[in-house]
């Protein structure tokens, strides 16, 4: 059974709503960022970014979110979690993620992991500062070039929707306004009512 | 024929590394970034992101180097450039691409284009100052817990190279020493008798 190490409230949400998409047999295993366990040598040995999410398989260990999405979709191929067998396809679920994964989730970041990027504390408030915009930018561009509704990619539900969907629960946290952005909020919706999205945030809970 | 927009010193020089090592026959377009090129409306047209690379292909457009690096390889199964038949190993490729898209370039791009993330002029020179303390950080768990030797996955040379040894190009300007990390040196000086690195390095000069 594969096992799941995640944060409540971090990108490891999107792996676990896919898992659950996927009726994949896991167990979820919690890391407290407040207690620092994601440094501690236990930890480390599973990955040692000292991140989350990693996916333990009978493989090995995997991480970073849109290469777990894309094992999750090509393990399950009864479940059409991305157009396995159309390349291009395959490629724009790819981008759509990496864009989430190299972007969105790094404007993200800058409100309350600005350590990362600079020392000084006027610098890291800058960068907090600025997190509204950016983040609504980012969603800006998602609305009106990304999303085609109602799912991501169009009628398929595919793994870049529960990865949107855990940047939206990031949002409200950010500052910005959700009903701004009318495809990506009608998609909030849409995935609150899927019993996977309601297990994870259940289990998360 | 494909179209590559690229710009010299990007990370748009491992997509261009790939094609060449498909043997995919493609123009490479220049997109100036002096120019501020990206920015314009027809560039817009091709990319909304405003960024490089993107690959017109006969299908569509593709943005994002590990969406176009893993479209590549899928689309000439011939030349073997990832484990297209191992869901596990496919993952390992696109979790360490994503890696350097998402973390190492992500450090890189604070010494260059802090005012993504920050409005104002101390905040902007306090994330420049800390460039080569993050990217050695970055390149020493690289060396220490991702490269295998001689290439990134081990024997096998796959779409992990090129893009490792853009992000390798990068260090000289980041006031980082090469030299520091054994494997991602012996790796990058290997990469530079590459014909298809050679090819791609001139027709970028």
């Amino acid at each position: 059974m594969m096992k799941l190490y995640y944060s409540p409230g971090s990108c490891a949400l999107a792996s676990h709503i896919a898992l659950l998409d996927a009726g994949a047999p896991h167990e979820a295993v919690r890391v407290s960022f407040k207690d620092e366990e994601q440094k501690k040598p236990d930890y480390i040995k599973i990955n040692p970014k000292a991140r989350v999410p990693s996916l333990v398989t009978d493989n090995g260990i995997l991480t970073e979110t849109p290469a777990i999405l894309a094992y999750i979709a090509q393990t399950h191929p009864d479940k059409k979690l991305a157009p396995l067998n159309d390349a291009f396809g395959f490629a724009e679920v790819q981008a759509f993620n990496s864009y989430l994964c190299a972007t969105v989730h790094v404007a993200h970041a800058h409100g309350r992991r600005g350590t990362r990027w600079a020392d000084d504390e006027g610098a890291i408030a800058a960068m907090k500062r600025k997190v509204p915009q950016t983040m609504a930018d980012c969603f800006a561009l998602i609305e009106q070039t990304m999303i085609k509704g109602p799912w991501v990619t169009g009628d398929s539900y595919t793994i870049c929707d529960p990865y949107l969907y855990t940047m939206s629960t990031w949002l409200k946290g950010d500052e910005v306004d959700i009903a701004k952005f009318p495809r990506v909020n009608a998609h909030f919706a849409a995935m609150n009512e899927r019993p996977s999205v309601r297990e994870a945030l259940r289990v998360q809970a």
